[in-house]
């Protein structure tokens, strides 16, 4: 099947995604947080740019509850919002903290790159705790755009080992043939980081990116960690995008 | 030293290269084929956008020429371009060919990414064909900002690696530290290709590239081997933003 890398919203035209199945990747932290959030039981996550649309919806939902109550959950600056019960810590959200609730949760950059997709046939989350499970949901698709979130309009390399990772899975299965130079170049930069089969040594390669850093100076070194576990759950997170809402796929 | 790379000009701001130092890079073909003129003997190369820009020019220079005669070089859609002496496969500029005299030459990709640089303090041109003297000549400088030309609007890899193997020089020799994670991807993406070190396994991974294809279809394979020679000439070729010329650093 066709495969394209985007490196940011930015770079992307709506057309692009346009009737094809899309990943969006932000790996540190929101697409890791919410199929963390939905793996753990979560009933849905509804993506919210702006924190007072959140507030908002929370109120909202708390009125009319569709699930067994709300979480209002996400982060500014890496950092958990006044007022709301979780931040962007994928340990954060638990049995506990989040089961058969709808966790509403606000993010800048995945929330951008998920906005894009509005036309998309399919829009999948990025994470690699799910790798080989999303894998297996995309064996059957024909046309794959894979979606880097970046880091405040910046392009940040762990998305792109990310997506790096995907084109070279499907490549070594005879099912992707890359179409643009930037899937080419995400997959050589995944099959060149030195040690990348243990979580430590693909974390320190996360850690050495944008989005990396940017986590370690707020001393969230144990996010990175946590994002850098491959196949830790069975699951894939779908965002459907006529009613904004995100759901494991039953 | 911070290190930047920018893998188009289209996602280049002019303020991104201004008062620094950039190395243009449009390896298939026009900063190798440019700098193998300077290092055939060309006095002078004069970067053109448009076909019918370059020919009013060498007639102006004909008739008041400043170096020992004119030659008409460049191409479009990878062909030598009707009425023109030479096209764009650095094999054709020879001592013979181009020795003594002004090159003025046509071609889009290498002539936007130069084009953004009018604000630059200083505007090299990239080539494994001059590789460490580039590198040797960009030792003592402070701030470098590595522009991919890419294809017709598009990334393409090869420059990218290109850009890779700068910043992999830089970070070897303990002087550069990349700034943005494009500088970091580029890297990683160089040191992981397979058998880099001789330049038929490094033509094969320029031949995967949106550059590369274009030419093996056109049957120009010879000029996909010789972009991946490295340190076969020992020039390092500047464009002069304020006259507009292309000469070697004396």
């Amino acid at each position: 099947m066709p495969l394209d890398v985007y490196l940011l919203p930015a770079w992307t035209n709506p057309a692009d995604l346009t009737n094809r199945v899309v990943v969006v990747i932000d790996l540190l932290r929101a697409t890791t947080t919410i199929t963390q959030a939905l793996a753990a039981g979560a009933c849905e996550v509804i993506p919210c740019l702006e924190v007072a649309e959140a507030q908002t919806l929370a109120d909202q939902w708390r009125k009319e509850p569709s699930c067994g109550g709300v979480v209002l959950g996400g982060e500014r600056g890496g950092q958990r919002i006044p007022g709301f019960d979780l931040g962007n810590s994928p340990a954060e959200y638990t049995a506990e903290s989040v089961g058969g609730k709808t966790v509403i949760f606000t993010t800048t950059n995945g929330t951008r790159a998920m906005q894009l997709c509005r036309q998309a046939r399919r829009v999948l989350l990025g994470s690699f705790n799910s790798f080989s499970a999303l894998v297996a949901e995309l064996q059957g698709e024909r046309d794959l755009a894979l979606l880097c979130a970046g880091t405040a309009g910046l392009v940040t390399a762990e998305d792109v080992y990310f997506a790096g990772a995907l084109v070279d899975a499907f490549l070594a299965n005879g099912l992707g043939v890359p179409q643009n130079d930037e899937a080419v170049l995400a997959r050589v930069a995944w099959r060149g980081l030195a040690g990348r089969e243990t979580a430590e040594r693909l974390a320190s390669h996360l850690h050495d990116s944008r989005g990396g850093r940017n986590l370690a100076q707020l001393g969230m070194q144990d996010d990175i960690l946590w994002a850098a576990r491959i196949d830790t759950i069975d699951v894939v997170a779908e965002l459907h995008p006529r009613d904004w809402r995100i759901r494991l796929i039953p």
